[in-house]
Order: structure tokens, then C-alpha cells, then sequence
């Protein structure tokens, strides 16, 4: 099995400074899924030069935040927003910005998860 | 009654070039809520100085892209998002990027839609 | 087959005024789908007297509007309201004031949905 | 800052006898979407005449059920639903409505969150 | 009241050996939602020849992954399909292809709750 | 570029004796979104083992309807899952038992696009 486009996403969630419970326990469960997420959605897409690394995590984060379920993926992303260079600020307008668009509970859910990555990452004296 | 936010509203989309058929359809069915558009929507909420105009677009394209039905707002928006210095490709690659978290059927309907927009600018002679 | 619930949803389909083309297209290609909603949609649940006809249509609009693409049924059920004693203006304030919860882009289509369809009824004569 | 919306907001907030947790949690951690909250939900939107307040929380409480996700804000419209005169058996049959065009996953869900507010009303001795 | 289809219900969750906690729960704060699950989902919908009773459950399976905010039917749905025959890996599977329509953070959404009910089954010594 | 995966999605393709217009419409537009589609969604998973060829496609088609919105994906799935097998009924039977979990609007839409697929087939004298 050819694993260029699995290194080249794990590259690019090295470079993110990845560190959350999603891929460890997605590849304990599920380690097809966890594959294509390393491959398709870090190795082929997230690493497009199209777009700043920073503007990808801007995407993402308005994307999750308009789909109103997304908890875990949010959590996670919220995390390498910030790690690519988007302010804690930066990250609320976005959630306000989208409670014109996708409602308030959509925004006021995404809001809550983002106190609980600064409170946390507070906890472990990250200053951004 | 107090114009003031409308008035801002109203500036934020001549500084975006705003020309399409929601303002004037909603604003003859339900003046109320055009009002609120221009108010809250573009008054308040896009104005807002804590992203560049082009951020608001970015935000605002991705957040549509995953709500799947907005149709109107998403041609409406990838005017607007044009006019604030996105590039067409950086709009393609918004959907690209959304189809790993929101679907392909999510992300192939709002290129869709952006083919539509960028051939009428074409007919209009419009570069970007 | 027992038909008395297919029966009672007829009742309750003609006290609401039904004239429109989701029931007879339906009954062509899936009769059966057809039946459930004329059995259990309008028999069983329409009809349940905890809830005024009223305000039936009322919580089926504000559903019908958040799901955002529900255009079809959208355009049925702003006729059956109007049917059931909701004004114009109260059928517009529904989708003010999910404008919040949902997002603008699904009030909207609703709106414009409501437009058409109380077009049609002027055309008709019908004054409400 | 002109505060007479935030004002007005606060006031519809008081005659619904308000008090839960996402005022509080959401102005420590991005108080200008608290603001707005304040001032468009609440101060413009749920303010509007056109609709009784009881009306209002219909419409609220079948959009929240229907979108699925929005397990905090359907808690505390539950709560405001019934302080502004719905019964809990009329709470419930909006969420039976519903299951027919938002789907039974949406109205259990809805349904268990009413349980527990409805708990923590009789533990309070909150005879409605 | 005729209880028929109750019935035919009940007894197509007996042979899906069904034991979960919705039922129970929904009987005590909603039973006529309780009924119409009985009733129209099992009874009348479930119990249908036309598909088997694993690609019954295959297709609602794909349903609630889709929807993304079903986390207590997926729960309850993933040891149903179980029951009826679907395998394990066939489970992650169907997550697996709805990665690519409804996107990894449903996927991943359905994934986890996948290994919190194999792991229940595991711990209960339920082989399959 | 390695063509390995992009040659795998074609073969599937192929095998589903796919003819629409998705794939020239969006090779048009986003090549590199129709791409993916090639190379992740029908060489990477489609041609998964795991589930049958039939089984993959009652498994989107499933997705599809309780999206809501997927209008083109739909047209062009029902014309694959009845190349890969599934027969009309079978395919009804799906929104059918969909309409218990995505709710009737959902239901009734995919149904309807299946009426113009199957009119459409039955022009082409195509039997199945």
C-alpha cells in the first residue's frame, strides 16, 4: 500500500500541531475511516496551497459551525485554528458572523465549545 | 424610527457593490424583514471591524456552502465575496475544502451555483 | 384494509380546504407513502385535539421553514394555514422570527415561498 | 452606545421570567453575541406584536425542535414556553407534530429535553 | 382503541430483540409518541416486505448518520442492525460511505457511538 | 500525477454504467473537485469490498434523502442504484421507511425526483 498521501497528511497535522483524542480513538475503531481522514481530508485537501493554512481553518470552522452538530470535529478544530494563527477574537466573530446565517443555536453551540478549548488550553498555559 | 443602522447597512453593501434581486423581492414581500437584513444582518454584524470584508465573505460562503439549501444567498454571496477581493478560485476552493466536512452533494451544489454566477459576470464583462 | 384512518386524514384534509399537487402526484408514483400521510400525517396527528387547527399549522410552518429545504410542502402548508385562520402577516412574522433561530437564508426562502403563494391566491379572488 | 434595544430586550426577557444559564455563559465568553441576543433576538424579533408571546414560543420551540441539535436553547425555551402560558401537554404535542415532518429522531430528542426541564420544575414545586 | 398495530409493532421489535432505553423512557413522558412509534414506525413502516429486515435497518442507519444529530437512534439502531444481521464491520462501513455525502464529522459522529455499543456488547459477552 | 485512483473511480463508474450530467458539468467548473470524486468517492470507497455494489447504493440513497437537499446527487444515484440492482419498489420502499426518520418533506421530495428518473428510463425504454 502506497502511503505518500497518508505521510503527507500526517505531515500537515504535524505542521497544524495536532494533538486531540479524535485520531487516536477513530484509529482504534475504525482504522479505514481514520485512513481517508490522514489521506483525503489532510493529505489531498487541507494541504491545497489554494488557500492560506489559516483561511482552511477559517473554512472549517465556519462549515462546522453552520452544520449545528458537529462537537467533537469543532473542539479539534478550534484547537488548530488557533495553532494556524487565528486569534481566540477571530474565532468568536466567526461564530457571530454565522448567527446571521445558520441561527443563533448553531453560533451560541460553537461559542460554548470554543470557552471550553481557551479555558483548557489557559489550564495548560498556552497564551494564543 | 431611528435610520441610523440601516443607513450603515445600506453603506456596507455599496461598499460590497451589492446588485441582485433579494433586497427588492424581500423588501416588497416583507419589509420587516429586509429591514432586519440591512440592520442587523449588514448594519451590525458584517460591519463588524474584527474581520477584513473578505473574511465576512469567507465565513458567510463557507457557512451557506454547508447549509446546503441556500441557494439564493449563495449566489447573492458569491458576488459579494468576488467583490471583496476573493478570487474565483479561492471560492471553488471553499467548496472544495467543505466537501470533507459537509459532503460532496453540499459542496458540488454551491460550485454549481458558482458556475452560474461566474458566466453572467463573463456576459457582463466582468474580469473578476 | 381498514380505511377508517385514511378516512378521518381525507376529513381533516377538507376541513383544511386541500387543493394542491402533492397528494395526487404522491398517490402516482408511491401510493403507499400517500397512504401514510393521509393515514398517519393527517389521521393521526393533524387531527389530535390538544393543538387547535390553528396552531397545528402554525408549529408546521416554524418546523417546515428551519428545515430549509422543504419548499414543496412549504408551499402546501402556507395555503393550509391561511386555510386554517393564520393571516398573512402572522405567516410572515413566523419566519421573522425564525430569521433567529434558523438564520436569514431559510426565512428568506420561505418568505419568497410565501410571496408566490399568496400571489396565486390573488389571482384566484381569494381574499385572505 | 445607544442602549435603548438592549434594554428592550432585557425587559421581554423579565416578562418571560428568564433565568437560565446562556445569558450568563455566553456574556463572559463573547459578550457582544450576548448583546446582540439581547438586542435583535429578543429586544427587536421576539418583541414584535404580531404575534403573541405564547405564539412566539411556538414558533421558536418547533424551529429548535425541528434543526435537532439544539439540545441548550430548546432547555431554555421549554422554560419560556411554559412561563408564557403553553402547557406542558401542548409542549408536547408540538414535538408529536413534528415527528411527522422533522422526523422521530427530532421529536424524541425534543421530548427527552422536556422531561428533564418539566423534572426540574417539580423539584422547584413550578406547578406549570 | 384498537390495539393492532400496537401489537404488530411490539412484535417487530421483539424480533429485533430490541432492549434499549427510548422506549421505556418515551412511554413515561410521551406515550402517545410512544404509540405512533409502535404504531406507525415499527408497525406499519418497519414491518413493510419490501425490504428485508437488515436492509431495513441499513437504510435508517444511513438516515440517522446523515441527519448527524441522532445520537440516541444510532445508539438504539446500531444494536438493532446488529440483531438483524448486519456485521460489525458492515456498521463502520455504511459510516465509512456516508463520509463522502454527509461528511466526516457525521461519520465520525456515528463511528464513536458505533464503539460505545460494541463495546457494551462486548462487556454483556454478545458476540456479534 | 499518479492516474491509479482516478482510473479505479472511472472503472466503478463504469461498472455502474454511470451517464449523467454531474461529472462533465463539474469537470467544467472544479476539475480538481470532480477529481476527488473520481479518485476518493467512487475509487477509494465506493469500490469498497466491505458493503455490495447495491448495498453502497442503498446506502447513499438513504443519505441523500435524509439530507434533504441533494436534488442532483439523488437524480443521479437512483439511475446507479438501479444499474447496480435495486429494483423502483425497492427504491420507494427506502423514502418510505426515510419519511419515519428524516420526517415526509424529505421523503416526498426524493420520491418525486424517483418519478422523473423512472419517466425519464421509461423514454429510453430502458425496462428496469
Amino acid at each position: 500500500m502506497d502511503d505518500t498521501r497518508v505521510k503527507k497528511g500526517e505531515e500537515r497535522l504535524r505542521q497544524l500541531n495536532y494533538a486531540n483524542s479524535i485520531g487516536p480513538k477513530l484509529a482504534e475503531i475504525s482504522p479505514e475511516l481514520n485512513r481517508y481522514r490522514k489521506e483525503f481530508a489532510f493529505g489531498d485537501v487541507h494541504s491545497r496551497p489554494g488557500l492560506s493554512m489559516r483561511d482552511h481553518e477559517l473554512v472549517i470552522l465556519s462549515g462546522l459551525c453552520a452544520l449545528g452538530y458537529a462537537q467533537e470535529e469543532l473542539k479539534s478544530h478550534i484547537n488548530l485554528g488557533l495553532n494556524a494563527g487565528l486569534s481566540r477574537q477571530e474565532i468568536l466573530e466567526i461564530f457571530i458572523q454565522l448567527a446571521v446565517y445558520a441561527g443563533f443555536p448553531a453560533a451560541v453551540n460553537a461559542t460554548f465549545i470554543a470557552k471550553d478549548v481557551f479555558d483548557a488550553r489557559d489550564a495548560k498555559g498556552i497564551k494564543q
